[in-house]
């Protein structure tokens, strides 16, 4: 994975998507029938965090996350999202 | 129960769903009639709380929550629910 | 009226409703017609309140609800209501 | 006017309805036409207010308040209104 | 202008509207053509504010406050208008 | 520009427009076609501020503002807008 | 770049915006496909922040935001765009 010059603001973190049938270290496999689906990504790169929020998640951290969280970012022909802290569910 | 590997962020908990029929310890049977019906389920990982929501909830607990709470996960063939304590009605 | 073994979240609390149009002891009569009808019912469990908002009904009060305060369950037979403390109007 | 054993709770506050025609000692005449008629009653129990907002009303005070507020209850034989202290706009 | 026996609740303010076409001391106009037009008034009672918002406003003054702001009452012939000191623009 | 005895009240501020099309001292030029044409004008009259907003603007200064932005007053011929200072964008 | 002489109010920040083409020092390409594509730009001026949001971006920062963020300002032919910090996703 290319190493990303970006800072994100505030509680923002980037991820890097991971695909969304691969079998996680712990096992987790996201259903495709799921009527919200978590997604699976690794945090590339972590905002500072804000006053009320410090940060939980560190680069490097496997993250499950909404379908629709973040917006979408290209970097070199890898595709990133830029999501806040708050729109991830769980480290993996 | 398989032991889930997963951390959930902030005030989330991680549940395995019961079966809505059964019986509890404490006798509590869900009404398949009622407009809004609470599903019954068993805590498998539990976040560390809010700075404003420190956790009441603990891993092994049997908890009631609303049924339309919550993110489906599947993991090893079993589904889970991830939803935030504030979504928890009761420990039964 | 059976113990009820049920530890409700933060600010809920778990009624069981009585008949709308008995008499109560304080001679309070739930009108038919009004446009939004409270509710009687006693309390049987209740939860240790929040940071925010400390716990005012204990278990035994006879309280009044709106008509379409919380949650429905069953319980041997009986219907009990969950809701938060927030939606009692009275103790009476 | 009947005693009434009812607790309101938190900001709560249980007003006797006067009837909206009379003229009040101040001289306060209610009008037909308003397009949102504010209406006079009498407070007959009045909760212990909530750690943000103290009561200002007491047992016993006129209160001036808007025509759609609160929650009617009957009470052998009267009509009585249950409101947030918030609802009322003046102690006439 | 009746000495009006009333007290405002919180940041109310009783208000006894003046001629809209009235020039005042300080020489404002409202408009008849502005989209939203202000309109002034007397402050005839006012309300003792609240722990966040003390009164800025006293018995006297004449102020600015938008068109639809506040509820209607009639008194002794004259026409009053509640509202909240936040729906007051300026004194003038 | 007519002195104006007019007191703001909390963050309001009472704001002489200029003309849209004049090329400010710094050379700021508002576009006719932007989707959301900021304005100019002058500030006439300030409030106080309020606990949670001291005022950052002062009579005299030049600022931008959204067009659909504050309350139009007529004073004397000209026209004013009364607007609340976190409407105001910038200092020019 | 002309130096510009504007002052944005609190946590406001102008933005020289860049070519959404161009690939930045870092490598972030703002693909053209995206549902919700971020943009590049240059603060050119950054207000003195908020009480509760102190800045972290400062004149000269090249940083990321959403298309639809800002309003849009002309000087000396150059556009520009006003907005928020909390617009601001990251700094490249």
């Amino acid at each position: 994975m290319a190493k990303v010059n970006i800072k994100p603001l505030a509680d923002r973190v980037l991820i890097a998507p991971m695909e969304a049938e691969t079998k996680t270290a712990s096992g987790i496999i996201i259903p495709d029938t799921a009527k919200e689906k978590p997604q699976r990504g690794k945090v590339v790169a972590a905002g500072p965090g804000t006053k009320d929020e410090p940060m939980t998640v560190k680069v490097g951290d496997t993250v499950l996350y909404g379908k629709y969280s973040g917006t979408e970012l290209k970097f070199e022909g890898s595709d990133y999202l830029m999501m806040r802290e708050s729109d991830i569910l769980a480290i993996i």
